[in-house]
């Protein structure tokens, strides 16, 4: 007996049974990761005729074989060490792993997280170094005219010392939230880790949520531009004064960094260069803007590149070579290049993944502040 | 078409087409919340031969019907409101509702939230009035041998200011994580409410994990005492000094509450009279020790029940009529009183949910450091 085939009050009921009387729950597990490195999904599910697993370590989806019990199993791998967004799809209804408390954090679709640990260590594994706290703040959004939170990292230490530190403004993609970039992205291990191993400064990092309640415009039309200011304003104007009104944050523009993951990275990209005045670095992560787009706002960057580069200590774009983005974002890449804006750049294998996304913010967190 | 009955690649997929190409989703709406509080929910599940509806605001599930798109869909209500986990049962099989960002965070089953407002406000809305904040800490507990998380309520002030504040610990229950209080019992509106109505003083809310990995001993039993006791220790040696060390906290005895649910509660009874030095306030909510346990671990606090009335500032009990512990909780009520312990009781309407365990929050952070 198990718990994903009944309801919630089924459950309770259960609990009470298990807990009160007489016996005990004997979860599945799902997934197990075996010390070789295959992973064993597990999922019950006694009436479905046929059960699939979509996972992003794998190119096409596997089937699960039903047991007698009724439970649908999958042994697949050895997988890479990483963190994988899965799902299982049950007669043609994707579902996430019940019995995987992992969740991906996202408005449109619910996945479950493989971890897949290292011997040799990952960049975002939770290691035995000190450790810095992530902070959810909740504030009324006056442009947005809602509800909103933000979430803020700070590096080990924070609390005890007076030190004030650089703020890298962090942004997840379309159909993400606020807490992509902690649950999925990882961001507070990957600086707990470059930290502890002296390769970045430590930092603030701040997670906005980037939905602007305007629609999901195309990344090449100018109503993702208008898109991108509607996030520059609020950034500028709601979530930077308060964060260096109540962290102890340095404020010069040295100190101040902004890079992002998809729509994230466009919104990155336009509210560094709209305010090249309070951002020194910029980092685009699968992302770009259209030449129209940097023309029509960003044209006084080209009439002096020598000063625009001297204003851009960090300017780093990376793509995957399987990205749906990869054409635009190298074009912008070259773009860049052909205008006399000096850039440093990254193409890894893979796509628009947050496998990728993670191992930008690594880079880029190693430049920031240096 | 929509995301729920595709795999993440066809996501991704769809992404790529929606964002980079020529449409835009149009994603369901689910839960619609009405103005008359009547609420409807949308599945699509086109290949699905019964679609139900499990939730907390109704006694029966309800049955989904399908439109001619193959989406599914139901109205009911009106709904009282209140925040309450639901979930699909989609030929058998429950799954939380993939339109609904808002997640029950727990180990053993995955529901969705449903809010329905009320104009009036509620106990746990996210108000206009000022808002602490919410940390997530990492450690390495050396007593459980892994890698663990707790979560840090601040009020709203405490970065400006350089006062201490009381700590009131609170604890979830079986199969909850140390997210459920924060998500789902809403501690951090709930308390930002009472603070700024004035009903509640300043307080700092440490919400630890409270699985113990020791399995899920009945609460009865001897086992559940020595599970009772782990968490006393990992609360004393790992986590109350940590936040002692690192928060602006006082640390008098009559500074320091505990209180929990289900599970929580037997570990909160246990820990607040074990450690009656340390707390000098302690909540039960929708819990119990059982006459042997007490008498075995605690016989030393009926031996002068005016002294260890004096000491317990706030002994506070509660649990609804129609919860599965009501008589094991009830009795444990009625057993203090006979052995003459002074203690608070409240016996609500409803079961072992979470609407009554904010509503216990909400009474219990009233009482506490008055």
């Amino acid at each position: 007996m198990t718990l994903k085939s009944v309801s919630i009050f089924s459950f309770i009921f259960l609990s009470s049974v298990c807990y009160g009387q007489s016996f005990r729950l004997n979860p599945i597990v799902s997934p197990e990761v075996h010390p070789d490195k295959r992973v064993t999904f597990r999922f019950n599910a006694p009436n479905a005729e046929k059960v699939e697993l979509s996972g992003q370590f794998q190119s096409v989806n596997r089937q699960l074989q039903q047991r007698e019990d009724g439970i649908w199993t999958v042994t697949v791998g050895p997988i890479e060490p990483d963190l994988y967004p899965y799902n299982f799809v049950v007669d043609g209804l994707g579902t996430n792993d019940p019995n995987n408390q992992y969740l991906f954090p996202n408005e449109g679709f619910k996945a479950s997280l493989l971890d897949v640990p290292s011997e040799e260590g990952s960049i975002y594994a939770q290691e035995d170094v000190p450790h810095g706290k992530v902070s959810y703040h909740f504030y009324e959004s006056e442009i947005v005219e809602e509800t909103r939170s933000f979430i803020v990292y700070t590096p080990p230490g924070y609390e005890k010392g007076s030190n004030s530190y650089p703020v890298f403004y962090l942004v997840s993609g379309t159909t993400d939230t606020e807490e992509t970039f902690f649950k999925v992205g990882k961001a507070n291990f990957i600086l707990d880790n470059l930290i502890a191993a002296g390769k970045a400064k430590p930092m603030i990092i701040v997670m906005p949520y980037g939905n602007m309640r305007v629609g999901t415009p195309r990344p090449h039309t100018p109503e993702a531009a208008l898109m991108y200011d509607r996030f520059a304003e609020v950034l500028m104007q709601e979530i930077l004064p308060y964060v260096e009104n109540n962290y102890r944050t340095k404020i010069d523009r040295s100190s101040r960094a902004i890079a992002g993951f998809s729509r994230g990275g466009g919104q990155s990209l336009f509210t560094g260069f709209k305010h090249i005045d309070a951002f020194a670095h910029i980092g685009s992560y699968s992302a770009y803007l259209t030449p129209e787009v940097f023309e029509t706002y960003f044209g006084q960057l080209l009439e002096d590149t020598e000063k625009t580069n001297r204003a851009l200590e960090t300017m780093w774009l990376g793509v995957g070579k399987s990205d749906f983005l990869y054409k635009p974002a190298t074009e912008f890449m070259d773009y860049l290049e052909d205008k006399g804006i000096e850039r440093e750049t990254l193409i890894t294998e893979g796509g628009h993944t947050w496998m990728n996304a993670r191992i930008y913010l690594y880079e880029t967190a190693q430049l920031f502040f240096q």
